[in-house]
C-alpha cells in the first residue's frame, strides 16, 4: 500500500538529505502533517529563497549574503594572516571562539582519493593567488583526518615554496577528554606536541 | 558570528523537526545550499500543498487524499474485522505484510498519563460507534509499550461489554532476534504465549 502522492513527495524530498533514511523521512512527514500551515509556508519560503539570498564570498569562499562576506570586508581584521579551512561551517565554529583576528580561506573540501576529490577541485589556485598580496602566515586548519592531513601537507609544500610561514592547528587530547579513551594517533600527536608549562 | 538571515531561517525550520538538533539542522542547511534550485522548489511546493492534499479518513482516521480512504472504500475487504492501531504509519506497516484483509481504526495515539493523553483525546467514541455496525472481531494492535498495553486493556474491557470478540497481536522474541538479548518482559510474554508446533 502506498502513501498518498502528496505525502510521498514530502518523504522523497527529506530522503535526499544527509543522514535521513526512509523511516526518518516518514517520521518528518507525519510530524509536518500535525504542524500548522503557517510553519509549512514559512519553511517552504525559506527553501525557495535560500539560493537567492545566500551566496559564497568571492574572496574567501565562505557563505555570505553579499558577493564579499563581512569578514573579508572588515578592515579591523588582520588580512596578513589566513586560516585555511575545509568548509564554511568551520569558519563559524572558529569565529565562535573569538580569538582569531585574521581572515579565512575556505577550500570547499579536502583532497580525497576515496571520494575522488583532487587538488584541482578545491579552491587552491585562489589561495595561492591570495598569498601574493603580502600574506605573512597561513594557518592550516583542515580536519585532522587522513584526508585533511594529506591536504595540509600538500598545501604546506606549495606555500613554503613561496616563502610563506605555514602553521598547523594543534592536535591532542580534547579538553574534558580521557587519555584511556583516546586513540593511539591522538596520543602520539599529544606527546609529540608537548609544551613547557 | 551569526549565519546569514536566510540561512538561519532554514536552520530554524529544520530544528523544529523531531530528532534534529542544531548541528543536524546546520548540516541540512549546508547540504541544501549545494543542491540545485529545482529540488528546493519541489521541496518547498511539497510542503506548501501537504495540508491541502492530505487529510484524514473520516471513518478510520488514517491519512488519505479524500475524505474516505481507499481501504475503507474497498468492498472486497472484510469490514467485520477491525484492527485498532495507534498511528497512521502503523496501518502502512501492517498493509505491507499483505495478510490482513479487514479494515483499520486509528486511535491517534494511546492513553498516556505521562504525556497527559486521556481516553477522551483518542478516537475511542468513533470506535465504539463503528462496532455497532455488525463488527465481529476487533484486533488491538497498539504497541506493546506500557501505555499501549494500558490502552489495549481499556479498550478490551469496553468492547467486551458490547459482546465483541477482542484479540491482541502476539508478543515474543522478534524473528532474527536472540533470547539472550531479549528483555525479561519479552521473554515472559514469549513463554506465556507458547504454542504447539
Amino acid at each position: 500500500m502506498n502513501y498518498p502522492d502528496s505525502f510521498q513527495r514530502v518523504i522523497n524530498a527529506f530522503k535526499r538529505l544527509p543522514g535521513i533514511g526512509t523511516k526518518g523521512a516518514e517520521r518528518m512527514a507525519f510530524h509536518l502533517l500535525e504542524m500548522d500551515q503557517e510553519y509549512l509556508l514559512e519553511f517552504a519560503k525559506s527553501l525557495e529563497s535560500l539560493h537567492e539570498h545566500v551566496t559564497y564570498c568571492k574572496i574567501c569562499g565562505n557563505i555570505s549574503e553579499n558577493s564579499t562576506c563581512t569578514i573579508c570586508l572588515d578592515q579591523t581584521r588582520n588580512h596578513k594572516v589566513l586560516m585555511v579551512v575545509e568548509k564554511p561551517k568551520d569558519v563559524f565554529a572558529l569565529e565562535n571562539i573569538q580569538l582569531f583576528e585574521g581572515v579565512y580561506h575556505v577550500l570547499n573540501g579536502c583532497i580525497s582519493i576515496m571520494n575522488g576529490v583532487l587538488a584541482d577541485d578545491l579552491r587552491i589556485d585562489e589561495l595561492l593567488e591570495r598569498v601574493h598580496g603580502g600574506v605573512e602566515e597561513v594557518i592550516i586548519a583542515t580536519n585532522p583526518t587522513r584526508d585533511g592531513e594529506t591536504t595540509a601537507l600538500y598545501l604546506a609544500k606549495l606555500l613554503e615554496q613561496k616563502g610563506i610561514h605555514v602553521t598547523r592547528i594543534a592536535n591532542g587530547i580534547p579538553m574534558g577528554g580521557h587519555l584511556d579513551y583516546a586513540d593511539q594517533m591522538t596520543l602520539i600527536k599529544s606527546f609529540e606536541g608537548r609544551r613547557k608549562i
